[in-house]
Parts: C-alpha cells; sequence; structure tokens
C-alpha cells in the first residue's frame, strides 16, 4: 500500500533496539483518513473471503479493526490483555509474550463472542515477532472458529515472525513489509 | 439517544457493586453500526463547536472515538495508562485512579499531540466518578489547548462524577444517562 510506505518514509522514526516510532499517525495520534483508507485496502485484500467478525487486541489494533470492520458490515471483537472485574470466568484465553513492555500477559475474549460459525479476520496494527497474531489464532482455534485471514497494518519483515505464521498455513496480509530500517538510511520494503 | 437506551435495556447487564456489563455491543464486541450512530450524534451535539482534536484514554474509548472523528474529520490522540519502551520521555501525564482495575495509572500523551491551539473533544465510553475525564482536561490544560466538551456514551448518573463536572464549568454530553439500575427492576434514565 504506497499511500501508507511513503508515510512510514515521511514520518516513521527508527530509534534503538528496532523500535519503530508511527506513533504521530498510526498509534498514539491517529490520522483518521489514512485509517480509512486501511480499512478499505483490508476490504480488497480480503474482498473474496466470507468473514464475520474481525479479532483484535487492545489498544492499538481496536481503531483500526473498528474502521475496518465498517466496510465489511461485521461486529469487532477485542481480546483484553488481563483479567479485569468486568470480565466473567467464561473465557479463551491464551498467554502471550510482550517485547514492547517486556511481560507476559494473558489474552482473554468472553466464550459467547466467538462461536464455531465465526469466520474470523484478525486485525492488528504491528507483526514483528508474531506474538499477538498467534496468541489470538489460539483462541479462534479454542473456539472452535475458522480463521479467515490475518490482515496486518506495519510488518517488520527482518523478523522471523511473519514466516513462521506463513509456514503454518496462515494468510496474512501486510500492508507495508519492511525490509530494512534504520536512522540514517530510512525504509527498505519487500514488494 | 433512544437507539442506545434501548439497546442498554435489551442487553445490558447489571452486577454486583453497580457494575453495568455492556460488552455485548460496546466494550468486547463492538456493534460497529451503533458506533456509528453513536459517532453520528455526537456529531450533532457538537455541531455548533469548532474541534480540532478528539482526545481519548486506551483501551475502550479508542474505538468509539476514531468512528466518531471520521464526522468531524479530525485526528484522535489516546492518552496510554502507562510509560512504554516506545513513549517518549517528553510527555504530559495525569494520575487516575481506576474503580474498574482498583489501581493508579499514570496516563500520559505526548507532547507533540496536543497543541495551544488546540480545540479537544474528549470521548470516553464511560462517566462514573469521572476521574478519567478529570485526567484527560487535567492533561488538555498541561497542554494550555481548550477543552471544547466531553462527549460520554453512558454516563452512571447516579454517581457524582457528571455532575462535579458539570459544577467545574464542563459541557457533558452523555448519550445515556442512567437514574437508577437494578438486575430485577431494569433501568430508567434521566431526559
Amino acid at each position: 500500500m504506497q499511500l501508507l510506505k511513503d508515510r512510514i518514509c515521511k514520518d516513521g522514526k527508527v530509534k534503538a533496539g528496532n523500535v519503530l516510532k508511527v506513533d504521530s499517525f498510526l498509534n498514539h495520534q491517529i490520522d483518521i483518513n489514512l485509517y480509512q483508507e486501511i480499512g478499505k485496502e483490508f476490504k480488497s485484500r480480503f474482498s473474496d473471503c466470507d468473514i464475520t467478525k474481525i479479532l483484535t487486541i487492545e489498544a492499538s489494533g481496536i481503531g483500526i479493526a473498528c474502521i475496518t470492520a465498517q466496510y465489511f458490515n461485521v461486529p469487532v471483537v477485542f481480546a483484553k490483555k488481563s483479567r479485569t472485574l468486568n470480565i466473567s470466568n467464561d473465557v479463551y484465553s491464551s498467554r502471550v509474550h510482550s517485547f514492547t513492555h517486556n511481560n507476559e500477559n494473558d489474552i482473554i475474549v468472553s466464550k459467547e463472542f466467538l462461536l464455531p460459525e465465526d469466520k474470523i479476520l484478525i486485525i492488528d496494527d504491528f507483526l514483528a515477532n508474531g506474538c499477538s497474531v498467534e496468541g489470538l489464532a489460539h483462541i479462534v482455534s479454542l473456539a472452535g472458529a475458522s480463521l479467515v485471514g490475518v490482515g496486518i497494518v506495519i510488518e517488520k519483515g527482518f523478523q522471523d515472525g511473519g514466516d513462521n505464521l506463513r509456514k503454518k498455513g496462515m494468510r496474512i496480509e501486510s500492508l507495508a513489509r519492511i525490509k530494512s530500517m534504520s536512522e540514517d538510511k530510512g525504509f527498505t520494503f519487500y514488494p
């Protein structure tokens, strides 16, 4: 998606430890017009698919999933990262390591919101090591639902998460798949 | 907003400790068509206002803020609840007590995303004791920006948060303001 790649080149900032900051337009401040174009692109890429629900994970996946869901006209379900007083015990859960926060989270989804007949599209902002997508896919399998595909805004293609998931047979559509990035040389992308 | 009140009556569940569960349509599973109607209603209620940004707080505020932002055609900024490796030190912060999680969070917004010339609409899913809105309003004031108003989906009108904020001169628009709720008697609303 050229619009997105151009924006990453223009406003993305590379920090030590392969951290990519895109918080001026994607995951702290949000450019709603860009989100709409992202949503339309996901709809275009999965236009051949019958999808009944979009599944994402809090927090920064929620906005992209909601905007995208409009083009599929389906509900969003977002996995929560820790057990709160408001969540019943009747949940599917999976343990996920967060490299951003350097901790482990149980991600949970109430059983009533994922049904065996559901055809799920997972949407998330980033794919790097693949832990979040693996956790979400695990929850889909626990529910006996079908995983149709995975839509990712930015894949760090130089990490192995995406390839590992593809080897497992998942259909991953990444709108920008970064081949290399550095503070001085900028970005290159996979086609 | 009658559509929302009807939905609360139909699908909202009252639990011990004045907990209202609306996670089948508002903040775990999301009814995107309802979100769109909520967004249009906020636009209608604040149609007289010049707004440059919508400010919300992760996690469940993000989806409503993004859908709403489309009708105002402005960016969203969401406050984060804890310092991550990806956030610079150059942030505005405010300490907020969460009754849901029974803990204290520093909510933070990068200084670069709130400017003195910004006219801010705060959007959130719930207003009960008012702590989140107070924290967000505090951050708006730290930035020297103007707080135009506060749009709330569900106000627990039997708690004093909303009244306290109104007494401070804030313009609060709640789409459903609950007067009373109980497991057996259901809901009543303020007009």
